[in-house]
């Protein structure tokens, strides 16, 4: 059978279902996707939950290949720094990176995805349905069970294969875990924190009340704020707390004068932009954050998980939606070599994939104790001054972890993820010993932050600990 | 309420249930506890399937709190050390410790179940209900769901609290997942390989074929075999294969003729006592090798996961059994604590014992890798010569990792995880770059490892890695 021929099922046009929905299209299959929600293109998409998003290199890489990177910059508003906010109102702005090219970008979530599903929507070849929620994936025989919400009928829709990129509470990964039909790796780890977004509104002009180019932080320890610019002038702020402990914690922030107390003690300089606090609050929900990974991602040359239904991870690197674009690029190259074998494709793609996957797992919960907490410290802080003073004077020969794992999308994230925890433990070593210290020449710094960082890498190697 | 009064709902009466059982039945509550299968005093148990188990002095310690020590003693046979078996049938002891008092022992699971079972209905407050399977547990309202094998009716029981000891596939874990009620972090992960058990029969004269007080392995690097007698002559086999990888694996194995060939090539001198194998090789189960971490165990004061059903783990530290029955001692520790509170009891046990559970867990997995395969290497089996020989020459200053996690049940896994991977680490870096030899002199060797170790471990902490 030609590919042409080829019908594919894919479940959910989200960030990832629209992109995969696009590239396949381009590939010149039969593309239909199902997607439980309504266009987002004519409703708004519901508040309070992940307004915005990080978008980076990885997901620029992504854009080029299906050729929308212009029109995905357009809607991008660079970040170039963490903008961090102490409780007496002071701000220090942290860059990203040495080099001045290196940033990252708040970008619409709503906005892309509706590029996204207008571009696939131009194929002939692919069709997108709405308000159609998959229930249930009978894997073995490659069809899905779907329930329209208008109509509230239940059909069976069958594929040559199908593609799930249905996000965290993945029907087809559900199916997969009940089925018992096979060996099923499957883990989902809940953060001891949630979160809730607010928001900074526009100034009467539309100006922007706080600075637009940074990722805004206000760290404390246990539990933070962050907000990034959106392109209407205002801020989606996201309160990042313990569920039920703490002096505050979300189980006991229930009435308008406790919120704003609590505001008023930890956040006073961002309290004063959010007149709107106590309504955002109460109206917005509290959510959970949650890691999922498992394994196998495919069942024969049948159906597969890609995105968060693979692979869901917490916000803390802004990598998520990086991530699952990312998903697309590599499963794209698996395509061109092995097209016209599902079975596979699906296989390689897995085994190329999933080490990544799970390393920015790991790296997106070290980052939430990185943010809320490490960046506030002495130590920390001098590693980063030093790592910056890396980047600047030896662009082509140092890249931070972060840099490592956000520009630098020529390298897996696993890849990163070595040598950047490598690099991390040989300079906070270093400085706790004296070793080095912010005040010595540069380039014998980064000397010794080589030779350590390697001598850390074969040290792990030797003791089979990779 | 006086604790006389309070009604304990026991699920599952195998070995963590049965000391459980047995444990409250002393502290003086009503217990009552539902098992699925048959009384195994009066039926033989399901073929195939851990026969036998090793037995070590976190267990041993177990049953010193309940009396037992002696009467479980009777049942074990000491194994002193790994018989390592190489291609050609030669063989080399490794003992397990360089101090004679240290040893494992293989122990029969239905013997040792039957006297706890027998011990705990020597209690009026105990009750032993078999053939009833739970099929879900209500947790907000304290009750569970049963079945009964031989009416077929169900029936539900209501209690004061119910603790869930129904192993890796519990029904109150199954019921925590579904109900979706709160944040349950939850995973399952399956190895690549699976395991069979066969057998070595006795002599005719009903002794033991090979040596008697070791635990037998064949390392082959991706797979290996293993050996532990029973008191009747035997020894119970386990073949440990990959599924579907691998010149020879589950999945090919599937004629008498390409079993025998597989140990004919592998395992020659095993295949000359095992004239059985093939009968054994068709006639067992071919079972899957999993980890099971969650949390929170507990609901409120209500329900309580203990044993398998709330950390299920591979076998390859030989600690299954004992980790569970420490959980009964650890829980008994809180109780003395808090008796009266079942929420704090049930919440200050997990604070305790989850830390340590989930590294029993990490290092089983560990142990795997290093049964099938490091053992047979050069640079693994130097350490451990360096090893036996600090632990013989410095009993009270060195102990391996195995010697912590197996010997010092005064510390907890966490600690001993810790402590032996950073020894690891320390050991096969200088015997990597020469800083010791096997050769150098045994208090030099000592002062190095303990310097290096407290290194690692320090530069670890610096780096936040802990």
């Amino acid at each position: 059978m030609s590919k042409k021929q080829q019908n594919i099922l894919i479940i959910g046009a989200g960030l990832s279902g629209s992109l995969l929905a696009l590239r396949l299209g381009q590939r010149g299959y039969n593309v239909t996707v199902y997607e439980m929600r309504s266009d987002l293109r004519k409703t708004d998409i519901s508040a309070g939950r992940s307004i915005n998003l990080a978008f980076s290199d990885r997901g620029i890489k992504a854009m080029k290949l299906v050729g929308m990177e212009d029109k995905v910059k357009a809607l991008c508003i660079p970040m170039n720094g963490r903008m961090l906010h102490d409780k007496e109102g002071n701000t220090y702005l942290s860059n990203y990176s040495g080099r001045d090219h290196e940033y990252i970008n708040s970008i619409s979530r709503g906005e892309l995805n509706g590029l996204l599903l207008t571009e696939a929507e131009k194929h002939d070849n692919v069709t997108i349905h709405f308000n159609k929620k998959c229930k249930s994936v009978d894997f073995e025989n490659t069809t899905a069970l779907f329930k329209d919400y208008n109509t509230k009928d239940e059909f069976v829709e069958d594929a040559d294969c199908i593609i799930a990129t249905d996000g965290a509470g993945s029907a087809l990964r559900k199916s997969y875990y009940l089925g018992k039909k096979f060996l099923f790796s499957f883990s989902q780890d809940y953060l001891t924190h949630g979160y809730k977004e607010l928001s900074i509104l526009p100034t009467e002009s539309g100006g922007y009340k706080t600075y637009i180019n940074a990722l805004h932080i206000w760290p404390r320890g246990d539990f933070m704020l962050i907000a990034l610019p959106n392109l209407d002038g205002s801020f989606t702020v996201t309160l990042f707390l313990h569920h039920n402990e703490g002096e505050y914690h979300f189980g006991n922030l229930t009435t308008p004068e406790i919120v704003t107390e609590f505001f008023q003690k930890e956040f006073p300089d961002a309290l004063e932009l959010m007149p709107n606090l106590v309504d955002d609050f109460f109206e917005n929900p509290t959510a959970a954050l949650g890691t999922v990974k498992c394994s196998p991602w495919h069942y024969k040359g049948n159906t597969l998980l890609m995105g968060d239904s693979a692979h869901a991870i917490v916000p803390f690197y802004g990598q998520g939606m990086n991530a699952s674009f990312e998903d697309v690029v590599e499963f794209d190259k698996v395509l061109d070599e092995h097209e016209g074998n599902w079975e596979t494709i699906f296989t390689e793609y897995e085994k190329t994939r999933k080490k990544d996957t799970d390393a920015i797992a790991d790296l997106a919960i070290d980052n939430f104790h990185e943010m809320k907490d490490h960046v506030g410290q002495e130590i920390f802080q001098e590693k980063r001054k030093i790592e910056m003073a890396l980047e600047r004077e030896f662009p082509n020969e140092y890249s931070s972890k972060y840099s490592l794992v956000t520009f630098n999308e020529h390298i897996g994230y696993r890849e990163a993820m070595l040598r950047g925890r490598a690099q991390d433990k040989a300079i906070l070593n270093m400085l706790a010993d004296r070793d080095i210290s912010t005040s010595d020449d540069i380039k014998i710094i980064l000397d010794k932050v080589k030779t350590e960082t390697e001598a850390i890498l074969e040290d792990d190697k030797i003791a089979g600990l990779h």
